[in-house]
């Protein structure tokens, strides 16, 4: 693991997922930029102290000369933003798998550049958009995707949080400092670090392509230079409309990214603090509420699910079903076999293109929130 | 009554909540444009003979003459939009206060040249934006109008609908079949029928007035002339930030308004469908659920109700408290006494912003869903 | 109407509910057993003087001589319990018929007398249990009679209060005063008062009568005569069995009468509180949202709806269905015309098996919470 | 691990919640009664042949004589009903600290057993009455135990299940067929699998015990030997009251378990299908939602949490914690030192009063529902 030291929050999310099935083991890392707090974090977490590295680069040189047997089968990377791509890319080209936190990287040329080497190493490289983890919001997308709703005319996506609706970086908060810090962070604040997630669910469900967009965002909070919320207005490939809109100073809001997508033939919605259940919504008949577990859910969402019917899984098992695909992954690479055909999980396409999202929300708010098509990715 | 003939919907619904507090009848109406189903209706409902009118004209005509015991107070419009200007124009210069659905006219011009008869005449012209009488939109208001919530940051309303994600206006269906008609409808569909709505909720509860907005109005059922779902942004005075969409394909969903407001200190949330909560949030406490009927409300908005905590009120009685304050104004009026100052109900004013707004919608989506200025009004 | 005058609760609502769909007028009352406040309170409801009367008996004499076109349809009973029986009598002997507010009678043995009045009039009696005037109850009956959910096996039905939670009664506040007095309230506090309500909607839906019941009643508050809690085990005939819970020291409950039932085939689950809305579960299928107003729910619910849906209806609109059809019956009446075959309202059965209902519950707890037989009714 | 090998469903629970937070690995495992069964399990789970025993006895024995570094700190139990106390025992008196599954044993009187083997062995005994791992739970025991509801008077505890509303025992199904088997399950059935959940909780949130009860179980499904819903009234010392129900034919429930508790001064609601939140409410103020992960909870809840607000936990963080505080006390003894005073989980007492519970609600509803006191435990 890269990052994810004292005083992170995303680090222990991952290691909590990564292990839940019993399919992986931490046995490495790197958890600082600050070596003393490298070593600590390690300590923390019961590693033996010749594998607890003051640094990625010195991790990575020494982990490659392992014997093959007890080596690391791959890398987690969970530092902030601008700290992803020197070490994903370190780590591909010194023969390990990637795991890396969203965003990809810091800016869309990097993603590209990633790209490449991603394709060149031949290494699999996984994204942890986390929720489309989440069974439900699979049910949805195989919903979509079988005609159950028909054409999609309209899609809604929110991701509103609160916590950053006062100057909380100034408290010396680790995850308020650097998000808001455009040297780390990257050209964005909140379309960055939650609209990409919005981004991305939307797009994993509906499949749809963004077009052009037009955004709208702001800075409420004095001193910042990063936007804390933003508004968009997506047209999609095809026809369909969207609406788009993430915040970090919707006060009293927690984490409550949702989604509703209206076809010609039914409609859906889904809300990620409720993520057990998914409302499926007809011209003719009474809603109905889909729940997670149950004999009538599609193959899809049984395959990601741990619990029978009623049992609720959250936030920790979403991130873990992303992991459960990695691994299938990733036992192939190492395993020397072909990778399954049928993987599911957010790729460095997805990060390229949310890369892409992030350069054009800013590009079209600069502009004055003008309609920018969207590159092509 | 003007309008509300046999196969109306919004005509009913004026006659419950006109007399639920027992303070008015009905006593004379022209229903319907055709006489012999103005007849008809006028028998249904039990009036007499005389009363019941071939025409409007015929109607003003007519009631100006009877003795002032024994003549309207005042008028009810609920015709389609396109006939909403002449008989309020004709009923205001006959002598007769007026209560008027939404939107005001056909165009803002109309509704311009409305406002001075208004003022000319010096009767009471009530427009009935219903949402806004219900009490817990009215706790709403205090609360921002007290600084609960501190400066207004962002605000997001929505209208979803979804009764015409099909060619309903086909089946004959009388509802569906003027609102699609840009002839009776005016400039727009969705966002004329319920975009003011949202529109006009927002206004009542912030007090914000918009600068400008960039709306993307599609046309999803073909074959359709008016828009049937929108998508616009919204910059407000003062620099609030705003989303206000409304649509009639958004399959499933019912008369699904909602506001959400983001301030410095506080957030509100509200939602028609149930109507008698009001959720509050906080930074740094848990959110609360503000409901109709207790103790703890304002004074504001214990005025508008009529039942204990517990015992939902609902759509008929939000709009019976528009015409609780239309019948305080109207009173004094008939009475020759000055109008009260408190007066809580939507004016020819707030119709002329409705116009504007679906005017300057209307033009920001022709161009491209371009940022256009909001017109002085 | 007798009683209804200032202070009171239930009047003012069913003033509203008897004149919202403009069928029926206030012309005449005895408000208060204080002929000063009767006076005052018929002038508040802006009554001629010479009918608004100092007494019941005197109401009952005047308007029995008045020309029959110009005489009472019916009169509205709505003092407290123990006030019921002797207007209701004098008026049913004084041709008149009733609309009387629950429970029927002060015990069972008036209402047992009361059904004969009733049978030897042949006058129209109706109780206003109104809470089945919702069209999703409804809708829930005919969902039980068709089969829908097969052979019913359980029954949860609970109406929590937390308005007595302390001793409001000493503040003195009017509708807490009487119903902790057994002079005025009966044998029986929060059972008589609301848990009656909870054993006709269980009986309305499922159409189960109750076998024998084990009663374990509270007086919380200290000082209290009567119960303001109460928890009953219920076994219907035929083997189905039942929960009833009800309480007015429910700390923080409103008026949250609810019901949950559950069959060999299906399930299903009403709120007063949203009323609008139907849960209906599976063994094997997604639960469903029913709501008012949509094309898919029954002719039934239909019937006693309004507005369309998503424009909620309430507690007024539920009372105003039952007087909707208690119109039907004394329109019948009055014009000499035999009594529709499909009337839906509560009648003097039901009434007598409330009573029947509050003296078992009663005894019950007085034997120390033993299973007691219902009595035949 | 004893028991859970292939076709279980708590054994996987315990998997997972046992290693998720990086503090346990399972190493050896008797999984099942079937030798081939056992081992086809140990190798699903990737566990080395020699630790894959074909009997639990066999186990005990050779993990007993591994070297102190090399064994087993804990077993966990897993099995069915009727299989705890003989490994419990077994394990227990060969030194191991043992983790059992609920309700803790075939029978009360094996219950005081293995209680006296605990005192005696002083190994440590956890039961995983999961439940109260959420924390939410925690924190409404906090509320209580900090007096913010005053004095409990009332509490409605409810488990619902539809799972079993038909035979399926008869496809074959393993969970349902040892439930409803009297030789496995023990005396009660729905009682026993999930009645005993429900008692736990409200005990562990309000620390009310019962003084006596009166239960009135049914099998609904024909065929069955043991109760498959069940009905209680509760009396608990000191006065309070209360309502317990549990049910595995309400159909369409999932694991609908959830709590009301009624205070002088506030009351509360929890809903285990929605454990993020915790309904507080007040006599004269809003309803509070308090919710996991805000800076407001209580230090108690605080510790049981390892997301942020918004990020939803569910039913295998709440079982984690459950291990989390197992650990803390295994950890102790494992290292020889005394225990930690502030341990939080169920231990065999809360094992030896569930036992007795169910001996006293199916004593009473033998005797035809009759109230009967609570043993002494």
């Amino acid at each position: 693991m890269i990052g994810g030291g004292r005083g992170a929050f995303i680090g222990a999310v991952h290691r909590i997922a990564a292990i839940m099935d019993g399919q992986a083991q931490l046995v490495a890392g790197a958890f600082s930029s600050d070596p003393q707090r490298s070593k600590d974090s390690g300590a923390d977490l019961m590693l033996p102290a010749d594998r607890v590295y003051a640094s990625y680069e010195e991790m990575a040189k020494a982990e490659a000369v392992r014997p093959a047997n007890d080596r690391l089968d791959f890398v987690v990377i969970v530092t902030p933003n601008h700290q992803h791509f020197p070490p994903a890319k370190l780590f591909l080209e010194s023969g390990f798998n990637v795991v890396c936190d969203k965003p990809v990287t810091f800016d869309r040329k990097q993603a590209e550049t990633l790209r490449k080497i991603v394709a060149k190493t031949k290494k699999v490289f996984v994204l942890t958009h986390n929720y489309t983890g989440n069974p439900m919001v699979k049910e949805a997308r195989e919903m979509v995707r079988t005609g159950k709703l028909g054409e999609i005319r309209k899609v809604v996506v929110e991701y509103p949080q609160g916590w950053l609706s006062a100057r909380l970086e100034d408290t010396g908060q680790k995850q308020a400092s650097w998000r808001v810090d455009p040297k780390r962070s990257g050209a964005a604040g909140a379309m960055g670090d939650i609209g990409t997630h919005a981004e991305n669910l939307a797009r994993y469900i509906t499949g749809l392509e963004i077009d052009e967009l037009c955004a709208d965002l702001t800075t409420f909070v004095k001193g910042r230079k990063l936007d804390d919320d933003g508004n968009v207005l997506l047209r999609f490939k095809g026809g369909a409309k969207g609406v788009l809109h993430a915040s970090q100073i919707s006060v009293g809001e927690e984490n409550n990214l949702n989604i509703r997508v209206y076809g010609e033939k039914g409609g859906l919605e889904w809300h990620q603090e409720n993520p057990n259940e998914l409302i499926v919504k007809y011209p003719d008949r009474p809603s109905e509420l889909w729940r997670r577990g149950n004999g009538y859910v599609s193959d899809v969402a049984k395959k990601f699910t741990r619990t029978p019917s009623g049992h609720p899984e959250g936030y920790l098992e979403a991130f873990a079903n992303i992991y459960a695909e990695a691994f299938r992954a990733i036992r192939a690479e190492v395993g020397g076999e072909p990778l399954p055909e049928d993987l599911d999980f957010p790729t460095i396409d997805d990060g390229v293109y949310g890369m892409a999202f992030i350069e054009t929300v800013v590009k079209s708010s600069k502009l004055g929130a003008k309609w920018v098509k969207f590159p092509k990715t």
